[in-house]
């Protein structure tokens, strides 16, 4: 495996594919919106990508088996709308330049060999918030930012990048004739975030017009309230401290002086 | 896209151009002069060149649509002299040693295939001056070095390296029988510095005998004195802040000692 | 050489051979381990492995003369038993998350070739223990994980990666049909470690049902227990200087405040 | 250019070449021995080396007129004895491993094509001494070292690694049934050392029974002691004042205790 490359596992053929990406970023929004869709979608492995320019390391699990870091590519058959579902997540973004242009690259030829036409990215963007997580909207074409707006995504109001392959397809995809529409949610980055990620979900299934319950994420949301709360506390009592030591050293000098 | 590619957006056939290139570096200097030019000349698009060693994300603008990092070529008939024009400026310099050669080889590959046999490369060169910021010219060869000292621009006195694109192509040009000048322009380059990009073209000007109206360019220029001046005023009350510091310091060590 | 390459030195037929690999890493417990069996055994070189994605410097002995950083393959006829070995070690990893891919993906090209099933890589694993280590295994099947636990080799609880060619071989081997064994040894890390080799070749001569005479490497623990003696001592004696002084400091601070 | 490449400046045709390497490196032993040798026997170019591994700026001189850093191969025709002989160096070593690896062998390349049986390579060795610097020999076989150590070379008494091009044509030459031999110079390394340099000559004329008049590197070397006088002495008043100023410190501290 000198470069990145695609393991089929089934041979399936898909209604107008529509690909949702996610891969871990700021705040795992990506990841986690992805995975919560496909445990509730059941859907099913359909390929696995593998990269030299993934992390040299394996993933062992409690059993003692082990695997190769890599991206899996999931389908979803809709039998109730027009538009079947692939998605794609994985354990790493490319530690690379070179690999994050190699790996946008093989996610959009596996997209266009399975007829994929338009593709949603997944990411988060970081914002110093307490309140409901807002939902970016950058598309490749109008159509899609409108499809986007509707579905309560908001515009953003300066200038921004993109980093890693939520952006990198987005820049790609139109060099194939694909549209993408990438979905920000707003984050503060630094741990895992499900509230952005069932907000980025909140305006998904009404572009995608499918049902899903979000209600499972909630029990995951407080439980990252509560470990912020904790660390708050944490963060806020070391300031006490550090706030009287220097007022004890302070003391100090002026009895000196 | 595993390699640097240019995607050519119309076919066009020009006589005897002559090559600009300017990418972001030092003061932005080339940049900011190339992009006057082909708002000045209305030159129009020719061909994106996109690589994997641009920086690994996208820009987004405030429309809420999308582009990869690229650098863009533009032409410009001339029909009152003999060289039609072609320009070159883009997003970003490679990230890497090795995209730095590739992109300079790929400009070159594209000048090549257009039969250009001049190339003039604009950069910015570090001193700390407030006076008129002189234009260096360093060339291929003794006919060109000529050319743009009649055209006011002075000889370096000193070895100096010159990084980047700007450099490599007129380390690389030689080896295909291609001629290159670069014009680097005097910056304290640490902003955005239009006064040295006007300079560069006051001489380019007179080197590719062509009607330039460069006072557009002064507003610009008095802006971005503004934000000199003011960064210069923080600065200095700031230094007096800490000397005041420093003084109310060197009491209290004197009065224990 | 563009790239990692072998240089085979015999043409050598071999039964159902397993290969064990050991490169240098924490404790240098893989390398070690890897030694020991090929000195005992009195095993025979088989190949070198050079690669552009080793350090950029040469070995020099005393005698003068010099060579390149390497990786050697060794045989072993096994005479009693149904499976020949195959060992490798080497000078050092790769420097690079490409070149490492590469070096472990050569490996395995030359494992297919020799119709190598099984490979056993080995390796250190961190932990701040004084006890006799303990011999973790990670496997890409389930029988050979069983066969591990049945020679002593215990399971590990929590989710670990295991980084460099150890780990990748495991991830790598499944897609090309070959079963591997990662035995990660427990050690500080910090030095070379003898006894968390000689742990793992105790497990590893009952999976291969071998004999091998491990009590040679008794005087190298001493050695190396020795050393960190004398480490421990230089270090407490440290930690109660620096005590000292501290105290010493408080003191006059007392007496100023 | 995407490799390494080497143009060829003439077709010349030599009997039994030996080639000597020196690159930029600790000291600049290995460049400063070389270029004294070119200078003193007028040898002749003969080829460049390009790479995209070499840094990504271009050379200037003081007349304006630039080039790409290089590598370059002299000739020099030995009417007196057997062996003609090539010299090699360049402005730089390559900035990558990989670049290392490449740019070695494409050195290499060239010696094969041109017959070239045996490779001196020339670099620095850091010593703190200020005795006549001692060249160290290493080769990849006997003959060459006995004929180093005939030369007043010594025999390095523990193992040490030799970094760069110098080091890795000695690992990678007995690959192509070439024989090398590096000659090593004891430097403090952190300025240019035309005194080690001579060291090396002495050696190396001895071992190819050549003529060259050393003498004029005799200037060259007392500028350099005078240059490391100076620094030493400027080294001496800094650390006075330093403990001068200790002292002060000190005195104030027990005033206050």
């Amino acid at each position: 495996m000198k470069e990145t490359t695609i393991r089929e596992l089934v041979n399936v053929s898909l209604r107008k594919p529509v690909l949702i990406e996610g891969l871990p970023g700021l705040g795992l929004v990506g990841k986690i919106a992805v995975r919560y869709m496909i445990k509730l979608l059941k859907a099913r492995k359909m390929a696995y990508l593998y990269s030299p320019h993934f992390p040299y390391f394996v993933i062992v699990n409690r059993k003692g088996t082990v695997r190769l870091l890599r991206g899996t590519f999931y389908y979803w058959k809709n039998d109730k709308g027009d538009n079947d579902l692939m998605m794609f997540t994985g354990d790493s973004q490319a530690q690379t330049i070179e690999g994050q242009y190699e790996i946008s690259n093989r996610i959009l030829d596996f997209a266009e060999k399975h007829n994929v036409k338009t593709i949603i990215t997944i990411g988060g963007y970081r914002v110093e918030t307490e309140e409901k997580p807002k939902v970016i909207a950058v598309a490749t074409n109008k159509e899609l930012l409108e499809m986007a707006l509707k579905a309560n995504a908001t515009l953003n109001t300066s200038s921004i990048p993109i980093v890693g392959t939520a952006g990198l397809i987005l820049g790609l995809a139109p060099l194939r004739k694909i549209d993408a529409l990438c979905l920000l949610g707003e984050t503060r980055g630094y741990l895992p975030d499900p509230k952005a990620a069932k907000s980025i979900l909140e305006v998904l299934v009404k572009i995608l017009g499918i049902n899903l319950d979000l209600s499972g994420m909630d029990e995951e949301i407080s439980r990252a309230e509560r470990i912020i709360a904790r660390l708050k506390e944490i963060e806020e009592r070391r300031a006490l401290q550090i706030e009287e030591l220097k007022r004890e050293e302070s003391k100090k000098v002026t009895y000196i002086a």
